[in-house]
This record gives C-alpha cells, sequence and structure tokens, in this order.
C-alpha cells in the first residue's frame, strides 16, 4: 500500500464548518500531525477536528514556534516536512491539520516548500476566516465589479493605507496587538463607519465590534481577530 | 414552529468541499431554492448539493437573468426574496444555495440587501473557488506579510494593472470572454510566468493552464475560469 499525505484545512473554527471531504479523510489515517501555537499547548485546529479522527488514528502535536528567529524556524518546518515525508515513504495516510483555509496564511505553505508536489499529497481547501466573518456579520466581502485585498496587518502601514484607498473591500488580518495603528489608519481614510472587528469566529468565545471608534485603544483583543471594511454596503442598507 | 432561512454556499464544485453544516441542513429543510443561469436549465449548485437534499423538501428552480437590463434583475431579486420571506413567515424551513462562498460575487448579496439581518436568517460560509484552485494547483495563496486581491475582471483595466503591480498574489475572476485582454495586462506587467488559470476547478472538468504564455487568445473557455498570480512562489522553488 503506498503512503498518503492530506493536508486538511478545518475552516474557521466550528467544527461543523470543515468539509465533508475533510471530515472523511480524517477518519481513515494513520497518524495525524496537530500544530500547537505553544509547547505542550492545546491545539485549536486538534478541538475543531477531534469528532472526526478515527479510533486508531495515532495523534501528534507539533509545536512550531513563534520566534523572531528564522534559523529557529526553519529548522523546525525541516523537521516536521521530514517526519511527514519518512511517514508517507513508510506506507502511512498522513494528514496535516491547518485552521482555515491550508493556502492562506498558514504554517501548511512553509511544509509545502519543503515537501514539493508529489504525487502523494493532497491538499483540501478550507473555510476561510473571513468568508466566516462575512456570513456571521452579514456583511459583504465583494460584489459584482468590486475587489476584495485581503492585507496582513503586520504589512507596511503605508501598503496598508494604500490597499484601504484602492479597494472596495478590504480584510485585515492579524490585528491582535496593532490594533490602535490600524484603527489610526481607518480613521485617517474615513473609513472607521465602514468597518466591523469580529474575534473567533463561529467559535463559542465569538465577539464582534460594529462600531469600532466605540472600542478604546487598550481593549485587550483575542489572538483570532479579524476587520472587515465595506466602503459600500452601510451605506445601501 | 417559526421559520428558518439559510444560505447555503455550495463550495466549489466536488459535493464533498461542501461544509458538514451545510450538507445537514440540506436534510432538514421543507423548500430549497436553486439558481439556475438559463430558464429551465441545470442548476450547477443543485447538482453539487443533490445528494445532501431531504426526502421531503421541495426543489424550486429559480433563473436569474444574465441581462444587462438592471430593470429587470432588480425585479427577479424583488420576486425572489419576497418569496423566500412569504415561506419563512408561513414557517417553513427554507434553504438558497450558492455557488462558492455565499459573501463573494454572488447572487445571494441581492437577495441579502432585500431580506436585511433578521434573526431567523443564517448564512452558512463555504469554501471560495480561489481556494480551490490553490489547492489543486498545489500555489500558494499569500503567507506572512504578503497581500491578496481578488479582482473581477469585469473592472476597469487601469484597477486591474493597479492591482497587478501592488500585489503579492491576486485572483483573477470572471475571465470568461476577457482572456485576450487579461492576458496582455500580464505580459505588460512582466507576470505570464507567475500566473496560471483554472477552469471548472474540483469538477470532472476541471483544467489547468500552468504556461499562459502557451494559451492562444482565441482558445475557447469554460465559463468559471480563474486566474491565479503569486509573484513569489515559482522563483521559490
Amino acid at each position: 500500500m503506498s503512503g498518503r499525505l492530506f493536508a486538511l484545512s478545518t475552516g474557521p473554527g466550528a467544527s461543523d464548518l470543515i468539509t465533508v471531504r475533510a471530515s472523511r479523510i480524517l477518519g481513515t489515517l494513520d497518524i495525524l500531525y496537530a500544530p500547537a501555537g505553544r509547547k505542550g499547548g492545546d491545539s485549536l485546529a486538534l478541538s475543531i477536528v477531534r469528532e472526526y479522527i478515527g479510533e486508531h488514528t495515532e495523534v501528534r502535536c507539533c509545536h512550531f514556534p513563534m520566534s523572531a528567529d528564522s534559523a529557529e524556524k526553519e529548522a523546525v518546518w525541516d523537521e516536521v516536512a521530514a517526519a511527514l515525508v519518512k511517514d508517507v515513504d513508510a506506507g502511512k495516510r498522513v494528514g496535516f491539520i491547518t485552521l482555515g483555509d491550508a493556502m492562506l496564511f498558514s504554517t501548511w505553505v512553509f511544509l509545502l516548500q519543503r515537501i514539493g508536489c508529489p504525487p502523494w499529497l493532497e491538499i483540501v481547501p478550507g473555510v476561510t476566516s473571513f468568508a466566516a466573518i462575512a456570513a456571521r456579520a452579514k456583511t459583504p466581502l465583494a460584489m459584482e465589479q468590486q475587489s476584495l485585498a485581503v492585507v496582513s496587518c503586520t504589512a507596511p502601514e503605508a501598503e496598508i493605507a494604500q490597499a484601504l484607498s484602492q479597494h472596495d473591500s478590504l480584510v485585515l488580518m492579524k490585528v491582535y496587538g496593532r490594533f490602535p495603528r490600524i484603527k489610526a489608519l481607518l480613521k485617517q481614510a474615513g473609513l472607521l463607519d465602514c468597518a466591523l472587528m469580529m474575534s473567533e469566529a463561529t467559535l463559542p468565545g465569538e465577539q464582534c465590534w460594529q462600531h469600532l471608534h466605540e472600542v478604546d485603544d487598550d481593549q485587550p483583543l483575542p489572538y483570532f481577530s479579524t476587520i472587515l471594511v465595506n466602503k459600500q454596503w452601510r451605506d445601501a442598507q
């Protein structure tokens, strides 16, 4: 029997927002790799998929350091990629779970860079956090000739400001720790009233702020906080 | 019993790329509305979800004209929105299916504009076509500080050119009928070698063009064709 590797997107957080395909594959794996933020810490991705994991699946948590030291990070990516390939070579059905969609702002991409595109690899796409936020907030992402930009708040401020001026609709990811700067940029662009912020969308701790001018700069925010801007929507209501 | 309305994203095309939540809701509906491109024509969305539809669910196909006449389109949106609300008022569990994700370039948004945000409405997000294309082509959308723009090829050429120059990664949707113009824009921006085109991703008719300079301007393309540009990926391989 020849081995397989599945990169499985878990979706935004609620267990039933995973795809039917990923849920079925999870029941058939020999080994499942689950990323964890902290060493020995819980894996959010694992908690999302737990109900679908097969009885005989061995779960291995792997810790990816948030370190700024790129040599340290690259060593971990090398190591995990090598472990995945080794298990596939041994004929195992192997899974790697990843929050949201595997191909967007995901650690999985660093593993893909190392593994390449072998025929035994399948990537299963998932619901992105921003699609879930749009659905929960009942605020569309884009329609007709509009354009959507998905920007990380870790990008240079000038790039964020440029995107804010040029697109009809924007998703600002990784707000955590950068809210005061982003709020100031939104205010400067006259877009505070077209923006909303959501944390942990579709999870029990979900929070939504519809009026960002009322949110204090020192408001403690959960790690997964995202801002959605739609310039034309509120006016149209 | 009080009525409910579910806007259900079908995902990109393969039946098992729908969410577990949408698949379960489909089994419990009294009435399912399915959009069809042509009058009396088949509904792609309906073919994706057929296996999940409950035995007692009444399926109603509705035709949305592709007309340039906005009065004609608005009349249809008014009519379908009114029909959905009427069924909910009668205590029914009603579904409306929509390709890809409900909040991105979807007819559903025109219905949402008319229905508003009543408490009986739930929107179930889905996998976007471009997440599926990235997964199938094993080409990431964005990582780290990169930004992604999702642009419709129906947008003005200058806007598309600007987005091409400013973002690391781009999704160009609605290529159909506009391929020669888009190819010329990509060539002008020096991005032909960083682009790939995919049609009907995850469906049996899926096609992928990895080398756009080899694709003739008069190449017949399926209606659902999308171009993915990632400036940094191929170099990194």
